[in-house]
């Protein structure tokens, strides 16, 4: 395995998504913020799970969904994360390496269960994320292999890393063994209120450049640089002289560089069955265009592509295989 | 709860769903008998779980899908079956309970796992399933509680209970229950294999007034006849003198009384996704029209219509809300 090369490593929270259908009405009594993360803790998370109706438990995590997706294309993939030895973890780890990812840190043996997200989609196909932690607490410097970061072309890293208090360090240190070994470093900013809760390390993360690649949302984008308006934050972002990739829910998506600003328009779908993993499987098509050598604005329609299918069905881990997908849409 | 009065009581084998997509080759590779339900012994899971690609995980299990699809269409629905206290026995208890579905069942407190089967759904929307029925061997005739029994206008029960050894006696006790205070007992044959494999006793159940509604698909009535000829089974069906039900696939279904044959088509779908349960949910609208006092033709088209549902999406449980749907194309 030492030898192994990997396009991507990512990092990142390994949580089990349980997914159900839910009203607006539903959103309100139970005080959920529409299309936000929200932390919860163990007997919140009892008290949603109690209210929740019928549920799909499928594999999820940003950034694991964003290296299943890597996988998926075709790309080599590495991820770190923390999940307890129990059916949920188990599950987990068959899922991700069953889609070919490289997936050796070690179970938690004791400590809380495996880390969930309890996600509410409402009829426009949005998604009210609630997540208990869990097992993701447990993730600390001592499950980042210096080999395995140090053989990625890019480690890829979640913004949502900052709410675990160990995590944050191996993401540190993972940043720092890669740039050591030449390779480039990328976050994604998560969730507007996880950018609320930690912008002015995330702004250290990128103007320090422990961070080479920045991924966004239109809102993660404005709460980063509390502005209202798109336009300013984006000048702003372009200030910062970094490659970022900007997405704009059905305006598409667009990708800074030192050269300009390049800009994609989304893959149309026929029905936003379920939007969760959007941003994550942009992330997986750009992040696999980059690392293939491809154009920019290549890597852009590959990420929507890829977004288009994710938001077809129930859940965020890819129902088809993106790399037959692309090829049939003459992306590859 | 001793007071309540239920449409349907359901008793099946408590199973959780593990799906995948999966290509023809991987069936043939596997020895996998295509569009069969086979059981598994521990071992054999492994194996097929190692082999097997990222999966989904859904409640199911026939019966259960039945009377969660019941409860979907508006009936007053109760299960008996068992699961043990893990964390899948848990998702299973959430999953039917928050349907609406009466599920008081004691968990097992020891032995095996909650059962689940591995299904692999290859491309074109076929659902090939592979058992391990785990804690289900825990179900016996001290689960069948007599009151729940007597309070129901119609138990259901599946012919997969036959492969459990100590749940056929839980049906007989049931069976026996139900008649005793005026209910009636419905079976579904489940699966060609396993009428070949229990033959003789389903014709017993018949035969002996065991059972007085009787579902079958195509493929089922053939095996339980011994025929190649649907029209021979069908006959040698009607001479048995019951209400039936039997579905055929893309040629619609047709229900057998002592009047005559009732024949109606399938709902159109766009895309057969995955056919996993909808024989199960035919039987959830067909009861449904049946114990709300429906003519035996719209009972049909319930039943056609939560089938059409079923195998849009992935899993065995429905989406959407069927009485919503079923009011929404004119059915109710």
């Amino acid at each position: 395995m030492k030898n192994a090369r990997y396009d991507v490593l990512a990092l990142g929270n390994a949580i089990v998504d349980v997914i159900a259908r839910a009203e607006e009405d539903f959103l309100v009594a139970h005080e959920l913020t529409k299309g936000a993360m929200m932390l919860i803790d163990e007997p919140r998370a009892e008290t949603l799970y109690a209210a929740m109706g019928p549920a799909k438990v499928i594999s999820g995590g940003s950034a694991a969904n964003t290296i299943a997706g890597l996988a998926s294309f075709g790309g080599k993939g590495a991820f770190i994360g923390k999940v307890k030895q129990d059916e949920l973890g188990k599950l987990y780890r068959h899922d991700l390496t069953s889609q070919g990812v490289s997936f050796d840190t070690a179970f938690a043996a004791e400590g809380p269960a495996t880390a969930r997200s309890f996600i509410f989609v409402t009829p426009d196909g949005e998604r009210t994320m609630n997540t208990y932690l869990g097992a993701c607490q447990g993730l600390t410097v001592a499950d980042v292999d210096k080999a395995t970061v140090q053989n990625a072309d890019i480690i890829y890293l979640e913004g949502y890393l900052w709410d675990p208090p160990a995590a944050k360090e191996a993401f540190r240190k993972a940043s720092e063994f890669a740039h050591a070994a030449g390779g480039r470093v990328a976050i994604t900013l998560s969730d507007s209120f996880c950018v609320d809760r930690y912008r002015d390390e995330f702004l250290g993360l990128i103007r320090n450049r422990l961070v080479d690649i920045v991924f966004a949302n239109e809102h993660e984008l404005k709460s980063l640089y509390q502005t209202g308006d798109f336009d300013s934050a984006l000048s702003a972002l372009r200030a910062e002289n970094i490659i970022a990739a900007v997405t704009r829910s059905e305006k598409g998506a667009l990708a800074v560089t030192p050269d300009g600003i390049v800009a994609e328009p989304v893959f149309p779908v026929e029905r936003i069955v379920d939007s969760t993993g959007a941003g994550d499987l942009f992330a997986a098509g750009f992040l696999f265009g980059l690392t293939s050598g491809r154009e920019v604005r290549d890597s852009l329609r590959l990420g929507a592509l890829a977004a288009a299918e994710i938001i077809s069905h129930v859940g965020a881990r890819p129902d088809v295989n993106l790399k037959v997908l692309a090829s049939d849409n003459g992306l590859l």
